[in-house]
């Protein structure tokens, strides 16, 4: 029941986020639109802050959860790396082409949210080198050390995913697949 | 005479920006600040924004003029590519080391600047492109179109000169080595 709770505290607190901002938002507002009392809101968020941190976590989850799927998949370890890579960008890109004012609040409120952006860093890295790891493992990849494989290939790839650069053109995908294949042709090599 | 009143005025325009600030920059204090007339300065720039641009213009040709002996050096392709992207990155770290608060207002009075950051942006991408030209003359990439791959390695590069993204931080240096041991590759083994 709890989690029920907790999932419409959220819901409320993302609708009254959309619509007014993060300066707007208050704990009472929340707690009013759903006519509770506002302790029965920080029973389950202390503050704003945390409020704020937990709609950030679950809109970088639907992005991170998205390319799970990608991680965990057979097949040539290349063609994943490439589905994985041009599948953030295409997130990215359908959240601002859907709505750029909601994906800049949205981008505002996760950079605020330092640790949650660390972690969902993390979750993406932790992908990428699973990718890496298997593409080692069939002899695909030439590298030993997938991690640090995996970091060149988030730093090579920035421009496509990096919320302050990322943009909607449709002309990136072409760019983004020709740094992967000179990216791809380095792991094939073992240049790492 | 007439480039060296220029000059004049550029220096005491640069030197009133770093005290004061863009937004406190007046064309009337830089007259001032030179004992000359506001009509002489507005004979060599028509606005404060023409001022402000042709400051950036300045700047940033600090950084494209330090590189342009390694575009026009011989010597193998792969080494000059990589002494080049370390050393935009390096001029970058310079700068921000030497003053986050300077590095900080230049680059806001480059991004206002947008004709001068283009123009930039192209003067690099051409000393990339004739790396890459060499490197495929001497066989040593294996490239059929340079200025399509100089802009794959701008992209892969981002992340170390973008002014948004680029840090001081010197563990930078290595990121990017690794991400150029991989890109270089690629261009070796003709991926694109």
């Amino acid at each position: 029941m709890s989690d029920t709770t907790r999932s419409r505290i959220l819901e409320a607190a993302e609708l009254l986020l959309r619509r007014h901002g993060p300066a707007k938002l208050t704990v009472t507002d929340v707690a009013r639109h759903l006519g509770m009392s506002h302790a029965n809101v920080y029973r389950h968020f202390a503050s704003k802050a945390d409020l704020l941190d937990a709609i950030a976590e679950r809109w970088l989850h639907t992005v991170s959860g998205a390319l799970e799927p990608i991680a965990l998949a057979d097949g040539p370890a290349a063609e994943r790396l490439e589905d994985w890579a041009v599948g953030l960008w295409q997130q990215k890109r359908r959240k601002i082409s859907d709505d750029p004012e909601h994906f800049a609040m949205y981008h505002g409120v996760a950079e605020a949210a330092r640790g949650v952006v660390a972690r969902h860093v993390e979750t993406l890295l932790g992908q990428l080198e699973r990718i890496l790891a298997d593409g080692a493992a069939l002899e695909e990849f030439r590298i030993t050390d997938p991690a640090a494989a995996a970091r060149a290939v988030w730093h090579a790839t920035v421009r496509f995913h990096h919320p302050r650069l990322v943009t909607a053109d449709p002309a990136c995908e072409a760019e983004l697949r020709a740094v992967l294949a000179l990216v791809t042709a380095g792991l094939r090599t073992g240049a790492l």
